[in-house]
């Protein structure tokens, strides 16, 4: 794996995008049901910018000199605003955009998010606006003002909270999001916290008239916080910044992985993404080849995740090794049903020694077990504690293994009555202080009942623990699979 | 569609095991924490045989003449018990069980289910057990008592509420399953209340030393409430069950389709498998060519589950008609990614006829949404009324369209302040209406936070109303992409 080298991140020109001293809403309303409010109400309501709080403006003619949400002094206009300006966003009607693009470059603003939409994607009029737009751009030689959008909602940086998204905060973490789609940035955030994907930047970019993923891809693989790149894209403007891209794509993926989802593989998907983001996805095949050995490209925004969130729990330091693995489950046919899914995907089950067997068959009795590998543990699944003890016993007596799967039946453990109250604390730390000993992977799947509010606590504790332990867990056997025969893929193991 | 003719399923020589007068447990124990408390636990607990109660026999010389959990009186032996016995259950160590079956044989009982394992599945010891109880049944002439198992729980009828599973009631409905293994067939019993998915019949059978499948696809295809069969299968005794399996499947699924789960089609599935159910199971392309135009065959049990649950829903008077599809979706990334998804299984999105996208556009404002279909209706997805009065709009002017398939985001409907606090129940009754008044077929996908107590509670609901009115409902586009593959396949559509 090759390490970055040279510029520092906070010398890029997308810094103060991420790390802005300042933000303008322009078109700001104290009205809290207005669009605009999205941005307020989520500066308002997080703790955005705890180490480093940028000042927030709103700006709006109508209620110049008034607080918005009691807060912040609303201001006329641009030029008004006592500080030189990082971040403006718009929030007006798409026919006042390139009025509000000159004033920015006039006062030297680094970045306009329009939030506006209404151009490329809808048509003639909002076609003639865009070229506006290009124009005033080309004009300041890109010089002054950087565009982001329109269409778009902007950035999002968990270092210093700044969100976009009132119903969820962000997860911390080391994955940075690239997206044409404002909504899926958005779940993103909202997928962060639930998932355990752990979000370091987001940008959301819309039409792309100015910025693109060439720039972020650059600012995310300079940054060392960043392990994992994701990006979710529509379309490529031209070919230009294809063949950029293809560059880019194959150098960055040597340092670090990048997971892609490509929307608009199919002719109706296509056909969406041109009223989405106003542009014309290219076809499949050509993205296929672009894809190919330089990302990780998925079919879905469920694989997306789950991919991601496996990456960074892996990267870079607990790699996989091989696919030889050890699969432990309660029941014969979750053992037959997981063994086939697992071997589809070419996972090796090695026949465990002779010795392993005796002792796994001295810890549970061998009526309706069985201990070749897989190791169906039977009735006993429902005993934490010989699950750990199994688990140890693999760990010890099997050098060749690499990877050790564990399943068990939440809910069953649960409804029993045998005081496993606390259970999914106690097992996740003890799993954690194993893990922590081997260097072995282990990965845990939690069969439970998703309508029981019970396991439904307890399995969210265990998943939180176990992630900070970075063991992986996965809702099923067949999504851990699926991530798996991505990254075994990808790392060509 | 052919009609079955001629034999009842109440002449069937299965129909008592169903249906039994009484059941007699073998090896019954006053210790809650045994093995065979899983049944008298569950006899107890559940509103077992509410219009037609088995007597319950519990049987154990040590503890003859007292009362077993305070309702049963215990028997010596099977001679002992009052009336002629259906239904015998051995929950005895292996070694006696021979001894068992000549006391069934002697006494006439009807069947005798082996729960006990410890037969095939764990070697030589096993297999001489297996033996002596194939002779004794070959002496008998397979004309007094039959035998399902060992290794196995035996027979599940929502009709009367036999169920093994102590941790979940039926669901009763139109699905009939068989099943090798007894995990598999408890995992569907919970699966049933769940999911929606109706349960009818299921019987678990083990190593199937005597009736096999092919026995139960007999009983499954007369009996008039089921409509749909499941199979979870490991192993096909030999050739001749199998040629008669093959022959007994392509004449079932003229009259009603079958779905199969066929574990340990892998290497190192069959492998678990033989330690599971004690036979070697078979190669993978012999079951593909059984299976093909004559059930569906599924590759997990998430698959097994989500197909069957969509069958008993449309099947018999509500099959599809055509791929010819309209998507109704929030938010343009979620459009452009379904469509991909979708048009990845071949529906078809046939482009909104002109007036039809006027009426959409009258509708929704046209700023960030789309109407060629799919139709986006981009931030009105908020409002459940707009989603209501989308899908009339293309009930009403779009004859060609068949299936809509309509997104909805849950966890914001309920998170913004809007005063749908009732969502669910008003939303799912609305559109159950509409259903019911078209001959198209509505889908729904409910986008939820699966951590949100709340929102839980309301999917809960609204699946519960939607199942009623037969409106499939899939956790995620994934799932109910992968659903309707196998059916628009099956049914060649």
């Amino acid at each position: 794996m090759k390490k970055n080298e040279g510029q520092k991140v906070s010398e890029h020109f997308l810094y103060p995008l991420f790390f802005p001293r300042n933000i303008v809403v322009v078109g700001a309303s104290p009205n809290p049901n207005m669009g605009v409010s999205l941005y307020l109400n989520t500066y308002k309501n997080y703790g955005y910018g705890i180490e480093r709080k940028p000042e927030i403006y709103p700006v709006n003619p109508k209620y110049e000199g008034k607080k918005i949400f009691g807060l912040w002094k609303c201001y006329k206009d641009l030029k008004s605003i006592p500080e030189p300006i990082d971040y403006v966003i718009s929030c007006i009607n798409a026919k006042y955009v390139s009025d509000l693009l000159r004033e920015c470059i006039e006062v030297d603003a680094r970045f306009l998010i329009i939030y506006t939409s209404g151009f490329s994607e809808v048509g003639k009029r909002g076609m003639s606006y865009t070229n506006e737009i290009k124009e005033i751009l080309e004009e300041s030689n890109y010089e002054s003002t950087r565009v982001v959008g329109p269409n778009c909602f902007g950035a999002i940086n968990s270092q210093i909270d700044l969100n976009f998204n009132q119903f969820a905060e962000i997860h911390p973490g080391s994955f940075s999001l690239f997206s044409q789609s404002g909504g899926f940035a958005n779940r993103t955030v909202e997928i962060s916290k639930k998932r355990g994907l752990g979000l370091n930047f987001g940008i959301s970019v819309g039409n792309m008239i100015d910025l693109d993923m060439n720039d972020f891809l650059d600012f995310f693989s300079l940054d060392l916080k960043t392990n994992v790149i994701g990006l979710y894209l529509e379309t490529v403007k031209n070919k230009s910044v294809g063949r950029k891209f293809y560059k880019k794509l194959k150098s960055i993926s040597e340092i670090k992985p990048i997971v892609v989802l490509k929307g608009g593989k199919t002719k109706i998907g296509a056909r969406s993404a041109v009223s989405h983001t106003g542009a014309i996805a290219g076809q499949a095949r050509i993205y296929e080849a672009v894809f190919k050995n330089n990302a990780i490209s998925v079919n879905s925004s469920i694989e997306f995740y789950d991919i991601a969130y496996l990456l960074t729990l892996l990267f870079p330091d607990k790699l996989l090794k091989s696919r030889k693995t050890c699969l432990i489950v309660p029941g014969g046919g979750n053992t037959v049903e997981m063994s086939d899914i697992l071997s589809n995907i070419s996972l090796e089950f090695i026949e465990l020694s002779e010795k392993t067997q005796r002792k796994l068959s001295n810890l549970l009795y061998d009526v309706n077990t069985g201990f070749e590998n897989p190791i169906d543990v039977g009735a006993y699944g429902i005993l934490p504690e010989m699950l750990l003890n199994t688990t140890k016993i693999i760990i010890k007596e099997e050098q060749e293994i690499d990877n050790i799967i564990i399943v068990i039946q939440l809910t069953r453990i649960l409804g029993l009555a045998l005081g496993y109250d606390k259970f999914a604390g106690t097992f996740a730390r003890s799993l954690g202080r194993i893990s922590r000993k081997t260097k072995k992977n282990l990965f845990l799947i939690p069969m439970l009942d998703q309508y029981n509010p019970k396991t439904i606590a307890e399995n969210k504790k265990l998943k939180s623990i176990l992630n900070k332990y970075r063991i992986p867990n996965f809702p099923t056997i067949d999504r851990l699979a699926k991530s798996l025969e991505y990254y075994l893929n990808f790392y060509k193991l």
